[in-house]
């Protein structure tokens, strides 16, 4: 049960009822039998989606063929879905472009970021980050002159300081959901003469961002989440306007020659953020997010977080009342406005739990060594959901399936 | 008309009726009304690839959702792919890998040979080769201490020499499709220390490479030209076997990690191959490109190098009849030996011209800045197209309409 202004107390069924969000559920395709709370890490299939890949595969490559390439825009894929994510991170349509994977477009934007503030070499993030980012300043410290300082949480804002050239952080934790406060980190790291590079793939499309108003240099996000773009769809990067014209990033293919086409034989960056692509664009993963990002732009980000907060909140209060019992912690923050569109739960058995929850069709994660994630998706996920997710996680917790030793050996193999 | 052992002479129509891959033709969605040889660029549709990325997107994404990363084996599909394509270049299953764009991976594998071969800086490799390859080289150039030898390829062997740590080559020639001696320029770089990296990209699938065989170090090629993969779809690089535990490359993302799910705070490099993997695999794009292979591996590569050597010199005899009063010069080599599987012809007016023959139904391409290619992918490529290809570029020279000056504006807007 949840309070709403007003004073009235709703069930799940009635906060599904007066949600604004409801009807854009039916835009996709959920299986039956399943309760969905994993879309942080892959977003579900749009049902337009459906249709769309049908459509470029038989009539665009099939019947198009080579033709397509510019009879049916594939050439500016990349630029066409950046205009349409960037107001979902509060940028301007020319400052977002698609490409690579996430991991790639961080490696272009560290390298980049450290050259538009060259002469300083630390660069800070946080020990726990999501561990591609941590892998891949690890590979740039190998390679080059910086010099890492992955700190704590705790710690950052202390080590942020006047040999910082780039502050790397990730703005919605992959483990524990917490949230940075964007703008006042930002403002720190600009105070000292640091940039900052913030990986929004947790954020977008869950929570509201808002780039260009916080003065963000570099950002990224991942396609395949709350964008539900399908399985490692390509990822998108930000780089405020201001830095655009300076922005120089190693990976030099030819999509990011001002013409590729004249295949001439010296490189010359495009104007703008098409200088961040290299290769030829994945055209059928461009396609899938496209029809993902699509779904995202017709709802208001502002009553997504509403909603957000409100299934996080419903869940944690299920959780106190029905859960605590059986030694499960909150591992996320308990304030909201610290929190992105996940709740995460603690508990030492934490691993075939979740996977006797999986088996009873509430699709959760666990990450190592004790965590079980949650992920609330606004777009459709409903209050019912997770109401039946606590009741199925309780009776996991009373049958005790999951301490059966030959029901642990073969969850550990699937 | 072409002569086959035992001097019968055979028109085209004899010849598709005595051809041993005739039945492949079938395994394709090809549009009516079209000759399609442009496959060095864009390979078409195979049939199977429409009914597969139903079944990836409905079945796959749609009702296994996140469970399908393990249940329907996506975290295997770039070692799977990759040994797939191993027989095809004549390496060995565990020696390749599919990843990321073409372009990504010549970065990867530059910056690896360059650390195996760590004391030299010199890199050779040829003006003219396919843009990417000239643009990923020359930023390495400017972003560390090698220095770069891009000369015409008549003075490529000269050049490599003891100061030399890589060989970077195109094995056939983008626009002219020539063919490199891939064995003895691999020999001639071993003699003085230097080692080898292969740009595959249209020779994979038409033409049979032995990596392996000619001790090759470093290759990588396409997957949407002779693979059909679809339209961008992912790369494949290789590594010889000996170099794989010295093997390191810059892009140290989550999947390259020997236990990606552990989600340990620092990077460890995956044994063999997959530490040449960067960020999470594109899925959709990697089911395309595997049902792709799995039609080129049906067929003998001899078989193939065979049927496109015939498809190509009965190209050139046709042409040689019937098209050099036009004013076309061959821009390939003669002798087939020193060809890969498309032929070029140059001609003052090549861009309209081939607009024309475009709007005509015959789809070839234009490379600036007057050559025009034609690809003979032999998986689906007759005889009688190759025919009816000259004799629509007759009509094409006999009617004249593209030397119409509103034809060639609209050709040039489209």
């Amino acid at each position: 049960m949840q309070s709403i202004p007003g004073n009235q107390v709703l069930d799940a069924e009635g906060l599904d009822a007066a949600d604004p969000l409801r009807s854009m559920r039916d835009q996709f395709e959920l299986p039956e039998g399943v309760i969905y709370l994993n879309g942080n890490s892959l977003g579900p299939l749009p049902r337009a989606t459906k249709a769309r890949m049908a459509e470029v595969v038989e009539q665009e490559w099939g019947a198009g063929l080579i033709r397509s390439w510019n009879n049916a825009g594939w050439v500016d894929l990349p630029q066409r879905i950046g205009s349409m994510i960037a107001p979902l991170v509060g940028a301007e349509s020319d400052e977002v472009i698609v490409a690579d994977s996430t991991s790639v477009n961080l490696f272009k934007l560290i390298h980049a970021g450290l050259k538009l503030n060259a002469g300083r070499t630390k660069v800070v993030t946080e020990l726990g980050n999501f561990p591609t980012d941590l892998y891949v300043l690890q590979g740039v410290e190998r390679d080059t002159a910086i010099k890492l300082c992955a700190v704590p949480r705790e710690q950052i804002l202390d080590v942020i300081d006047e040999d910082t050239a780039l502050v790397v952080l990730t703005h919605v934790h992959y483990k524990s959901g917490e949230m940075f406060d964007l703008k006042a980190v930002t403002d720190l790291a600009h105070s000292v003469g640091a940039l900052i590079l913030w990986d929004l793939s947790h954020s977008t499309g869950a929570v509201p961002v808002a780039l260009s108003a916080a003065g963000v240099d570099l950002a990224l996000g991942c396609g395949y989440k709350y964008l539900n773009g399908g399985p490692g769809a390509p990822s998108f990067l930000y780089v405020a306007k201001r830095h655009q014209d300076h922005f120089e990033q190693p990976l030099t293919g030819w999509f990011g020659h001002a013409q590729p086409f004249a295949m001439s034989d010296q490189f010359e960056p495009a104007v703008g953020m098409t200088r961040a692509l290299c290769g030829t664009p994945p055209v059928l993963g461009c396609v899938a997010l496209e029809e993902g990002v699509r779904l995202v732009r017709e709802v208001d980000m502002a009553e997504v977080r509403r909603k957000s907060i409100a299934l996080s909140e419903f869940f944690i209060e299920q959780v106190e009342t029905r859960l605590i019992q059986f030694g499960f912690e909150l591992a996320s923050p308990r304030e909201s406005d610290r929190r992105g569109s996940q709740i995460s739960l603690r508990h030492p058995e934490a691993y075939p739990i979740m996977q006797a929850l999986i088996a009873a069709g509430v699709i959760g994660d666990f990450r190592a060594p004790d965590i079980l994630r949650f992920g609330f998706a606004p777009l459709y996920t409903r209050f019912v959901d997770v109401e039946q997710a606590v009741c199925q996680l309780e009776h996991v917790m009373l049958s005790q399936g999951w301490r059966d030793p030959q029901f642990q050996v073969r969850a550990a193999v699937t």
